[in-house]
């Protein structure tokens, strides 16, 4: 038999079918085809993406680990300029992160696409990010559904969601356990608001997109990309180096930093890492300094949390990180 | 240390953290937490959900299958009668069947709900169904997301996104490649439209949804749950008497029969099962046969291909099941 298209399956939906005949489609297929490793078992059934998990036999004890997650209403600022190329190397990203926190990595990944009516242009493009996003990590993007939802979403807006697996050996899950009083954290930075915070920093900067801030515009600054820290970590893993991890998305540090911290610890952040200047801008515009540290990362995309001389030699494997305080004694996080 | 607790943050978001002390929030707790199974690692993570794949190890050559989906514009005939309790079960038993199709099982789920603003009551419901749809199948839901999303979302209005993930050994994939001229095609009864078809079912059902219709309601009807068929299908694989599976989806039998037949083959559908009233009253509101059985599943929710014996054993053994046509040398589906 001619095995059916997995691809053009995979993007069919209840609602409609983007016309795979068409030339944008025929692209974004191209795209998704080209994240496919060896272990898509393609063409062999088109109701589900097949991924071969032969590997996880060598493994001693492996642990499936799994994530979804949206972009929030960085959709709302992509929709306003247009650019719908980056938001799917955000979603990938943001995933991978959420993952790396407990030690995984990733093995594939699925995308969901909705609008009021899916225009083809922008579609393909929030797709082809997202293939991009998993073609970076060397992971195939399995699966995924479009949906046209007429009278659920405002008109020119959408929804991009997705899903994450990865896997772990048991023995090697990160849960902050390990952490004790004096470790060090480390910060690496962020590419900006990554993918949180966006509803109040839309609210502050409304209408001022097109503003000059550095050598581009507020609106793109916006955009920049949420960072993957998965290459820069991994080797630290390996290392043995690392005790706790948090990925510093909605509630900022002092929400997620508790998150991986044993009870009766806290933590002591000194600001004195270069807090990015779209901070600044939103500060200005009217947003107090401990909201700020509540909704944003302010600079901090991930932390690593270590025994003082491994943080040392993290800071001298990975020349952009940066210390940002200590685990102390006592609950929560305090600001300075 | 106290381990995080996985479900709080499961659903904690960029957007909007969910009152975890609010009384109905912790009904949703718990009922998330009633779905977790002993491979669900709880408590040593947060970012992302933990499932012990150990059992693959015991596998051949174990073949993870996974697939994303949502429950199309049938969020808006729920929030126009305030019943937001089926939607979740829907969502589960539609991602089964889809999985189902390829011989695989359920491992794990993860869901996503998003809306202009999270209305605790609906969104606990919504939660709470996909809650009750895993634990019917056996399998945790491992994690999900809520994201509250003013201004893409149209006010009052929600979508519900979910994600299966399974597993098959390789050497049992179905793909239809078996199947063979002369082989019947058998249907399963569906529970009326599923999860297709209701933004035309809408349009021409517009006003009517307090109608009576046999002894409940048009919009009750309209309500019905998406049936999960991995009950009654898991025994046919497991004596080997099917040759190929289609879920009948978006596209009805036309659109989804062709997806599991092999090239030069189509069939001839024979509409001699009951069909049920709902799609009669489509019909008379002025939609035409053809577009009917392109659009809707007519009530067949799912199709067994097998050689005519094994039918006939199929038919035996389900007593819900019929007949439905014949796979005939040619290309296409024709309905008489």
């Amino acid at each position: 038999m001619t095995p059916p298209d997995p691809t053009a399956s995979a993007y069919r939906n209840a609602g409609v079918d983007l016309d795979a005949s068409d030339e944008t489609m025929a692209r974004v297929e191209d795209a998704v085809t080209a994240t496919y490793t060896q272990q898509v078992l393609s063409g062999v059934g088109a109701f589900g993406g097949l991924f071969d998990a032969g590997a996880l036999k060598t493994m001693d004890a492996p642990v499936l680990v799994a994530s979804t997650d949206g972009v929030g209403t960085k959709t709302k600022v992509a929709a306003a300029l247009g650019r719908f190329d980056t938001l799917g190397h955000d979603l990938v990203n943001h995933c991978v992160n959420d993952l790396l926190v407990q030690g995984a990595r990733p093995l594939f990944f699925l995308d969901y696409v909705a609008s009021a009516r899916l225009e083809p242009a922008p579609t393909a493009a929030l797709i082809a990010g997202v293939a991009a996003g998993c073609r970076a990590h060397g992971i195939p993007l399995l699966g995924g559904e479009t949906a046209e939802m007429p009278g659920v979403y405002e008109a020119g807006e959408f929804d991009l969601v997705g899903t994450l697996v990865g896997v772990v050996e048991r023995s090697r899950i990160i849960t902050g356990e390990a952490v004790r009083e004096s470790d060090h954290i480390v910060g690496l930075p962020s590419g900006g608001l990554q993918t949180n915070g966006f509803s109040l920093a839309r609210r502050v900067l409304a209408g001022r997109y097109a503003e000059t801030l550095g050598d581009t515009t507020v609106g793109d600054t916006l955009l920049a990309p949420h960072r993957s820290f998965l290459e820069m970590v991994t080797p630290l893993l390996d290392a043995g180096l690392i005790r706790g991890m948090a990925h510093i998305t909605g509630g900022g540090l002092p929400g997620n930093l508790p998150r991986v911290l044993p009870d009766g610890l806290g933590a002591e952040v000194t600001v004195n890492w270069p807090v990015p200047e779209i901070f600044g801008l939103i500060g200005a515009a009217g947003v107090a300094r401990k909201e700020m540290f509540q909704v944003f990362n302010m600079g901090v995309g991930f932390v690593l949390i270590a025994a003082p001389q491994d943080a040392a030699d993290i800071c001298r494997r990975l020349p952009e990180a940066f210390e940002v305080g200590r685990v102390v004694s006592g609950a929560g996080v305090r600001v300075s």
